[in-house]
């Protein structure tokens, strides 16, 4: 590939609402990734990898055939002029795959997947461009046992990440309640019913009293600004408020099917339980849809009482494989919002870092012509499976120790001219000397404290180094 | 987001050059890139993501400002008419980083990455648009001991892969050596000089003769393809067939520090040697270049012997930070091509499944009014941690059958009237279905083997699943 060749200054930067995700997030991370597989893996799913852009028509885009291609999907042009787009989920390259090897799949197909997907929108705190989503689904049932197994999967999944029990929950519905109800109280204009369903998809933050206002009049907010009502009848909206602080499972509905799984499956109440209030996405699903929240209370920084809220959900949706074939092919899936429920777990301190969180040992470099030897003990160290390095850079001492610090390294081995006379390492304890500047210790303490710096034999150097680590672990 | 409303079929495809990855293989990469990310950590690496796409100058790419924006990058323009390219290396976004990040990081910075990177180049027999790299890098030193310590990782990465010593070698030359050896052999006009430069880097496919064809007249390939030679004298010639061919280090270069350092860490001639023909991208690199070479003997399956060659490679290039600063920033890393390293490894058998790529037990739906009881039964199997499954689809025995089988399942679980009336569940081996049916076993092969199905109470069949999976895991 051809570089850049004039020498005029390049900045340095990001386009807005992408981000680099940097060492401890992206071990945590990792950590919480494998534990979801582990859990998915032993429900039966498999994993399935698709690429990061396909043909955007193939993801049920419309072709974008007016001048703007990136109105929310990331899209450009292949060579032969096809339309191209980086995916906006997991789902839509789903149905590509499944309709492209149908006849190959064992069906049900049972897949998971994790992977970035990408927006073409606004940007904001906490909402970027590329995000990843974690993604079950099941297709080619219309089974209610598939959608209850999502709901088990789910329950399963968070209490594996270390969520108590009661600390979350899974609340299930199906849009057939709600588009039945509209039915039967004569609420058959598509605008207004589309404002019931977003007056209700508000329930968790506006509460009853507030989605009443919007199935009425209309609603104003604290700021004063007025969201118009669906102007139903007194009698109409209270049959909707009604199912809403309902709890009791509807007869005869493919939800009280599912609830009753769940409970043959040992699912209470308290993991898994019906609730009206949930819609999730207005045009998407056809059927039972699920929400994973939790309910674990947490306060932030400042003390504030937060609220997670929801970290994934998911339900039915028999339209998105037919697009490609003639013949139904119905499908339900679960997908986790990964960086949300990340942010939740780090917060509840549930994303302990592994050994690798902390810096490697360093092995500073006292004198150039004996670079071979600090290049041994550091080959020592890496051989006992410790992390360690020789410091490869060509600044002095003082700068070595610096470069310790900021990697977080626990401890630094230094054999200077004396040390080497003596057949002796130096061990200096960075954690330990970090304590001892971070804190006003009283004497007392100081002295029981491990000494900051010590020497070792060069033979017992890994050993001693370990005995330190281990401590330090203690500590 | 706006779905495809007519209903015209579209047809389910991925664009040339892109694939779908299936459970088998991500699961063995899986394995590999953890092994390999261990590895890294030891050493001190930090892991680090940076996002799919960034600024197009950021890159180092040209701006688009002909037609051709796609010219070896897939590139678009963002919202504000900036442009934007998927990255189609991890080197470029990590010199964005570090520019960015620079007065943060501890220096030298070294950090690892693995990555899907995106070429918008003709794709061919195993040679993707999309493809996998994993790379380690230390930037912000010249120290040689940092050249030395990416040998090092290599060759230790490739044995915890489990390639034995004596089956991959570690090639390290420096590109200075060649340019040297061109000045001292007045090979001055930068167009020889290139051609030389190719010849050198065929050296591996055309051996010391095919090189001294090219460096002399041209050469005539096998299909009868003539391509023009650099015309050098034959003293010329000489020079560069002497140093090529020459096991020695030369004295006084960085090559030779590379080699001591090594040899110091306790890496021999069989793991880590220079070689002169190592010359890696041509533009590209500025000083110490190195290769990780597969030397180990496969055949194919025709019984044709397979020669690996170059799984990875890497080398200093002090250019690429700079652009986005003034001052000079030295830099020197490692790559490893993750496709073609997967596709050694599973040539040699090195990647085992784990528990994982195994089907699940499947739990067979007998009596569609008992899916509760089923339903329980298949969380007994995963509570015991056994990967299991209640069949969820909505089709009979004989298709639920079927279904196990194209699932990989090593046994199903059946509880028809009969069984349920005797408190018994019956295990039918699928493996051992699979293995009788398959070979024309003799009589009394037959009979010592394990039954194909038994049954036993249903309270004991989670251990009974148990043993069964052990005793297929000995078979």
């Amino acid at each position: 590939m051809s570089e850049k060749k004039n020498r005029t200054q390049v900045k340095a930067r990001l386009p807005k609402g992408l981000r680099d995700v940097e060492a401890q997030e992206i071990r945590a991370q990792q950590q919480m990734l494998s534990k979801i597989s582990e859990v998915y893996e032993r429900y039966g799913f498999e994993p399935l990898d698709t690429p990061a852009f396909e043909y955007t028509d193939a993801l049920g885009k419309f072709l974008p055939d007016t001048d703007r291609p990136n109105e929310g999907v990331f899209s450009f042009q292949d060579e032969d002029e096809q339309w191209v787009s980086l995916r906006y989920d997991l789902t839509a390259p789903l149905a590509r795959y499944v309709s492209q090897n149908f006849d190959a799949l064992p069906k049900p197909f049972r897949r998971f997947q994790s992977g970035f997907v990408y927006r073409n929108e606004k940007p904001g705190p906490g909402r970027f461009r590329q995000f990843m989503q974690f993604d079950a689904d099941t297709v080619g049932t219309a089974n209610p046992a598939a959608d209850a197994e999502m709901c088990m999967l789910a329950a399963d999944t968070l209490e594996a990440l270390g969520i108590p029990r009661g600390g979350y929950v899974i609340k299930v519905s199906s849009r057939t309640l709600l588009d039945t109800l509209l039915d039967s109280a004569a609420i058959t204009a598509p605008r207004q019913r589309l404002v019931v369903l977003r007056a209700v998809d508000k329930f968790d933050r506006l509460g009853l009293q507030g989605v009443a206002e919007l199935l009425g009049k209309g609603r104003k907010d604290e700021s004063g600004d007025f969201t118009s009502g669906a102007e139903l009848s007194s009698q109409q909206a209270d049959a909707i408020l009604s199912l809403l602080s309902g709890t009791e499972v509807p007869a005869d509905t493919t939800v009280r099917t599912i609830i009753e799984l769940v409970r043959d499956g040992g699912y209470g109440e308290d993991r898994i339980r019906f609730d009206a209030t949930v819609v999730r996405g207005l045009e998407y699903y056809t059927g039972p849809v699920l929400e994973a929240d939790l309910t674990f209370p947490a306060t932030d920084e400042s003390g504030q009482a937060v609220r997670f809220g929801s970290v994934g959900g998911g339900g039915r949706y028999d339209g998105l494989v037919s697009r490609f074939r003639s013949q139904p092919v119905p499908a339900t899936g679960f997908s986790i919002g990964v960086s949300r429920l990340y942010a939740a777990l780090t917060h509840l301190g549930k994303l302990k870092g592994n050994a690798a969180s902390q810096g490697p040992v360093v092995v500073l470099v006292m004198d150039k012509a004996r670079v071979g030897d600090y290049q041994k003990m550091t080959r020592q160290l890496r051989d006992a499976g410790i992390r360690a390095e020789m410091y490869v850079g060509e600044a002095g001492m003082k700068a070595q120790m610096k470069y310790a610090d900021k990697r977080g390294s626990p401890c630094v081995i230094i054999q200077g001219e004396d040390e080497r006379a003596r057949g002796e390492v130096t061990i200096k304890d960075l954690l330990e000397g970090a304590r001892l500047s971070g804190e006003i210790a009283e004497h007392e303490e100081w002295r029981s404290a491990r000494p900051a710096q010590f020497a070792v034999p060069a033979s017992e150097m890994v050993e001693a180094v370990k005995r330190l680590l281990r401590e330090q672990q203690k500590a």
